[in-house]
């Protein structure tokens, strides 16, 4: 039986989904968590990569398991096996061909910046601390620019194998939150560091449409602003 | 030079406000703080003790030093010497008789209840998970009895110190919030678990307007229902 499952995690303990040699992964906790629930998993895959630090409201994973359960128990069931900084809260039977990475069509971004002038216990690791007034309009302008299909190398991290860096993105925007404002990317893919060069490029002092583009049509990375920490970064839906 | 400052916290880590000889304190942190700041501190005070794990919105904390000093600048130095799960996010200078607990009006307590079927990671350690559907208006009808001014001996911790268990309750009632609702009680002074037992009783099964008032009328303890969890509570709004 196939199974798609969407999860959310805090990042802050793990060195990202994937699994590594050093560091604990949220991969090898769900995996384990499987494995505890039914002795055994096949064609196991998550949606994409995170980096170390990145949250997830909502990520996807697939797996093979040689039995069927009814989907609340195996919710339940996997949850007592997961820490507390990882919760499932959807299992879904899928078709044997189904994989959770290949089928993405669509995933969202949002990245969270605290405004306010003091930072709050609350969000400690889960916001980017920004002081200072946001004008929303204006981010909301210069965010613009990056909707529609582009070479997106400016906003790829330097050193990346990827070659083809064409992504469509089908929305870029600004939404205000209470003591700050969240950036909201959907696309049909990301390059590595993606969603956070682009934040701090759009966050930085007198950024303009006409400047974002440029940086667009430069195709290099250097032209584009610093990358925002990942501690405010959420993979926050995944269709297929 | 005296002064009010407000702060919030995320209590998980704390044995509570309050200096203990076993177990690291708010207090201590935020004595620490001013300190390292000012050299040395007199008369500090805190607005209430709070229990382990309890968190806090806007906590009050009183003190003088002996040099003035610009309120932001305050701040921000206080803020660079406590942890992240403590803040300080204003202050003002007072009267020299000016005490934050013997002044206080009245206070405001949220009690966080998650009602979604399943945890989620980011608000772990800050709810009562207490899965299944609330009916808001059946728990606002049940928390209306406790309004007024009457003898809360049946919400006091058995075996408190205090005589005295007459309180004026301005305000007891629930309000929404994404996947849980939240319990908010005004009060003009708050019995040792009063807002703990006043929410393990009135989320309790069949609860009635009726069963409350017979509750409070018993004077007893043992008529009230359990106390709930101390991780879901948070000092919300201290008035003066």
């Amino acid at each position: 039986m196939r199974w798609l499952i969407r999860l959310s995690f805090v990042g802050a303990a793990y060195c990202g989904w994937q699994k590594q040699i050093n560091g604990v992964s949220v991969q090898e906790k769900v995996m384990d968590a499987v494995c505890a629930v039914f002795g055994g998993t096949e064609r196991f895959s998550g949606c994409s990569r995170t980096d170390a630090g990145v949250h997830a409201l909502d990520y996807c994973a697939s797996f093979s398991v040689d039995r069927s359960m009814e989907p609340q128990r195996l919710i339940s069931a996997l949850n007592a096996h997961l820490p507390a900084d990882i919760a499932v809260f959807s299992a879904v039977p899928v078709s044997e061909a189904f994989h959770a990475r290949y089928d993405v069509k669509q995933k969202t971004y949002h990245y969270r910046i605290r405004t306010a002038l003091f930072r709050s216990p609350f969000d400690e690791g889960r916001v980017w601390h920004r002081p200072g007034a946001a004008d929303l309009s204006a981010l909301n302008a210069a965010a613009k620019p990056l909707v529609g299909t582009h070479d997106f190398t400016s906003f790829m991290a330097a050193g990346s194998k990827i070659t083809d860096a064409v992504r469509t993105v089908y929305d870029a925007s600004f939404f205000p939150e209470k003591d700050g404002v969240v950036f909201s990317v959907s696309a049909d893919g990301f390059l590595y560091h993606m969603v956070r060069i682009m934040v701090g490029t759009l966050t930085a002092n007198g950024t303009t449409p006409e400047k974002i583009a440029a940086v667009l049509e430069g195709k290099d990375r250097s032209l584009a602003g610093v990358t925002a920490p990942a501690c405010g970064l959420y993979l926050a839906r995944v269709e297929y």
